[in-house]
């Protein structure tokens, strides 16, 4: 009896293709509910054309059109300048999960999976049942290739249902055009919002998008400038798991131990090497395939105990403090602004940067828990940011000692936008459909201190503008008084009323005297010309633009 | 120069084994941290020993065994009495991602994606280099298999180190061992929890359980009934989407549409056949091949305004009322329990069904929030509580008017332990984790539908304790004074001292009848012994076990 029910079960066991997979389990992919699919296929059509451009030195200029065609369908359009994609490739970058360039090297993208875009194929053919047509060229010399594709779900292989040779108004250029259910609301998670941050982000890209209305929204270039460009690296030593390491033993065609650690990691030369294998007791020219499952383990324990330079950046392009500033400045009128971009860390081997940026005050709303604008790789995260690494890092964070208020296991309250970004050559997300940050713990605290030393500089703001609006109230009440104690007098020693006026100023001249006596107490002079300064433009509801100096309390 | 760049990125474009894509995502896989991976892998592990013993209609008898090896090593060893794996599954079944039995069948089990058990394989691999061992027999008619095994993570295949016939000390069933990076933590989220909350829900299983510190716990079967055993089914027309319609015309062998339409589908005999094709304007003898993907979807249309019976619940095995309040009064010493398994409902033409259970006051704290109990296909979800659906659900659900404190956009606070429960032949994770529910608005409806009609139950027992809780008081004040008012009326009218106990006597029986008036206001007589009764339980610190009926206001 039992031995039928194994047999029994056995012809039941069979391989599960991955289209498959994520046809059944969409909403791991973004695909949950009609709204998101909108944004999610828009999110992986953009991010593809911005990183095709970034890759081949071209200033991106993308088109995104989103036509309502009524009862929840939408069209999406997306079309860029970008270097194209050969004919052959054409049906497996766009019809064939798990299958691009970007997973297999180790440099800052927005892709990374393979996933994405064959996803928002799939998610159409299944709600519209009809197929993705693409068009893309290469060069002028060479035709643009259209093509009609579903993806084979019981095999995960494009099928092709068309294929021919068009006209293109462009040199190269990539352009796809999906029909699928969804659902075009504005607001915060909005197709609209997404564009609006990416341009932030990305200001060397044009983007020109209609909306389901109609109304048309050009974001143009607001520099010539690309981004540095992420080179590719080896994975540094650091972080590195065991079974990593046996694979990379495996897979190299280095002869000696020595060898292989200095070529098929970053940051290790000739006295890093020596050092890592005396302590392992490996000798330098061990032959690599003699190399043991035990001698791998003592090999790791030696890197883990050895010094070792920290990851380049050469992979990570950060945005940078200065462009983070400039980002918050174009979207929010706040009174405050600072950033901070910290050193590279490793999780896992991968090299990754946290940056922070903090707008306080002017127009964001008082009574509110802080505002948080998530990036990946400069991509903005608009979905699940309860489930975020970030959102931790925010919230374990302590406020008060920069003069926010906080309640236990909150975001911190008050006029405050947080900004946090990521930078590396593999993000590790929550899910494919890419929308918050694992919690490892690298992460988590590179994110805190980003935070803190950001935090630092926002905690000598607000005491100083404290400190500045009770100077000024004390002042205004006294100058309140002074006509009154100038008539006082007058009335007192029986003065001309003419008097009144040299009274009154000479009243103001003891009030700037006690004024200085607070200033030796605990303010320098410049502090208060500063400080009237910043009043100032406060009053006239200008920026604060200073980054204020370390408090000197 | 464009050119060149297309066809450079071709050279790297190139497919990715899912395997190497959840080796560089493991946290997807529940692996991000030491302490959640050793609880991943006895999860993965246990599920699928109770799935494999119910499937063979076998009482699960379970043993788990965590040994600490020292610095952050694991090793996992789990061994069930189930029916076995045939020898050459077993290496597919063990290191092979997206291979299993349970995929392709539309009945419940806790298994579901092919994935689990081969992740913790991976991640063993990954941290400690080591193969996993498997020991499996399927009858005593024959050996017993032993393989140790890698994933080969390029090709996502099986690597075989060992294989021999071994001795093993059950007819049939299955071993497991396993070494890893782990952390070993009592607590909230711990190993020790995990299985405590399996065998609750599982009655019928015996889970014989040794942790690190070598403290053995034995999880006896309360139970010789194994659950309903859910049968296959087929999908219900209502929530199937146009592209997967497309994919099974395709797929059938069935020759007509109508022929196609009642036995592809559950629910659709031949009225209901007609009823759709003739909303779809489609004769019921059209070929199966020749409907195009127009007609699919006014067939679809069709579908969506034909009334369908609802959904069999054959394929779905859900816990019932009986069995959670049993199960929460084992748990936890409160002093009213309820529990509501809601009707059949569908999501993505998937049946599903949500039961949620309620433990109020007693022992439970009382100035805290809700405590959460998550299950999904009887298995408890011990992470993510903040991603999940059915944390929206209850932060939805207005618990005011049910006699609790709530702030806006938080869980309920008081001494309430709320369980909720999904049944269902698919299971819409969050993540291949399985950590929480996908927020599809059919099973948060689902949800709150259940919590309300439990929360009114609950109101109604707040409701009557308060005013029990108010009778009570009123009483007691006015006894106090029956002492001092016999002694008055005895100095008043100059009685005898002994006329005293009579006196308070009469008075008592006053008191009496005033209550009777009270009775005659609201309450009836049988509900005052009612409460007497369960205020004396109360007393004595017992459970109130009676779901009091509806309130009458």
């Amino acid at each position: 009896m039992a031995t039928s029910k194994a047999e029994e079960l056995a012809k039941k066991q069979r391989e599960i293709s991955v289209a498959e997979f994520f046809e059944k389990n969409r909403h791991l992919l973004g695909f949950d509910n009609k709204r998101k699919a909108l944004l999610t296929t828009i999110k992986e059509a953009v991010d593809n054309s911005l990183d095709a451009c970034e890759e081949a030195d071209i200033l991106p200029e993308i088109m995104v059109e989103v036509i309502d065609m009524k009862n929840d369908r939408f069209r999406i359009i997306v079309e860029d300048n970008g270097p194209g994609i050969v004919k052959k490739q054409i049906p497996n970058i766009f019809a064939k999960l798990l299958y691009g360039s970007k997973f297999h090297k180790l440099s800052q993208s927005r892709g990374q999976q393979g996933i994405g875009i064959s996803a928002s194929v799939l998610y159409a053919q299944l709600t519209t049942g009809k197929p993705a047509r693409i068009i893309s060229r290469i060069s002028k010399n060479k035709p643009a290739h259209y093509y009609e594709l579903y993806i084979d779900t019981k095999t995960n292989n494009p099928k092709i249902v068309k294929e021919e040779e068009v006209e293109f108004d462009k040199d190269h250029g990539t352009r796809i055009e999906l029909d699928l259910e969804g659902s075009y609301v504005k607001g915060a998670q909005s197709i609209d919002e997404y564009l609006k941050e990416t341009a932030i982000i990305n200001p060397h890209a044009t983007i020109i998008y209609t909306n389901p209305k109609a109304e048309q929204f050009i974001f143009a270039r607001a520099t010539d400038k690309l981004p540095k460009k992420p080179k590719s690296i080896k994975p540094h030593p650091h972080g590195i798991e065991l079974g990593m390491l046996m694979k990379m033993i495996q897979n190299s065609y280095h002869k000696t131990i020595k060898a292989f650690l200095m070529n098929e990691f970053s940051r290790v030369g000739t006295n890093t090497a020596n050092e890592i294998l005396e302590k392992a007791r490996i000798l330098p020219n061990t032959k690599l395939n003699n190399i043991t499952r035990e001698e791998a383990e003592r090999l790791m324990k030696a890197i883990k105990e050895t010094k070792i330079q920290a990851p380049s950046t050469d992979a990570i392009s950060p945005i940078g403090e200065e462009l983070i500033i400039r980002g918050l400045k174009k979207e929010i009128r706040a009174e405050f602004y600072t950033a901070v971009s910290r050193p590279p860390s490793i999780y896992r081997g991968n090299p990754f940067v946290i940056e922070v940026g903090l707008a306080y005050g002017g127009e964001i709303p008082k009574d509110k828990s802080a505002t948080i604008l998530r990036f990946a790789n400069r991509v903005p995260l608009l979905y699940q940011q309860g489930a975020c690494a970030f959102t931790e890092s925010i919230i374990k964070t302590n406020w008060k000692s920069y003069g926010l208020q906080q309640s236990n296991k909150s975001l911190p309250q008050g006029p405050i936008v947080i900004l946090v970004h990521i930078a590396s050559v593999w993000v590790p997300f929550t899910s494919e459909a890419k929308e918050a940050i694992a919690h490892y713990p690298e992460i988590i605290k590179e994110v805190k201190l980003a935070l803190q030393e950001a935090g630092r500089q926002l905690g000598s703001y607000i005491r100083k503008k404290t400190r500045v609006r009770d100077e000024l109230k004390k002042r205004s009440y006294i100058e309140t008084y002074i006509p009154h104690i100038s008539q006082s007098l007058i009335d007192l020693l029986e003065l001309d009323e003419s008097t009144k006026i040299l009274l009154n100023e000479k009243l103001k001249k003891i009030l700037e005297q006690k004024r200085g006596k607070v200033k030796e107490v605990g303010l320098k002079a410049e502090d208060i010309e500063e400080y009237d300064e910043t009043l100032a433009k406060i009053g006239r509801g200008e920026t604060v633009e200073e980054t204020i100096e370390e408090d000197e309390i």
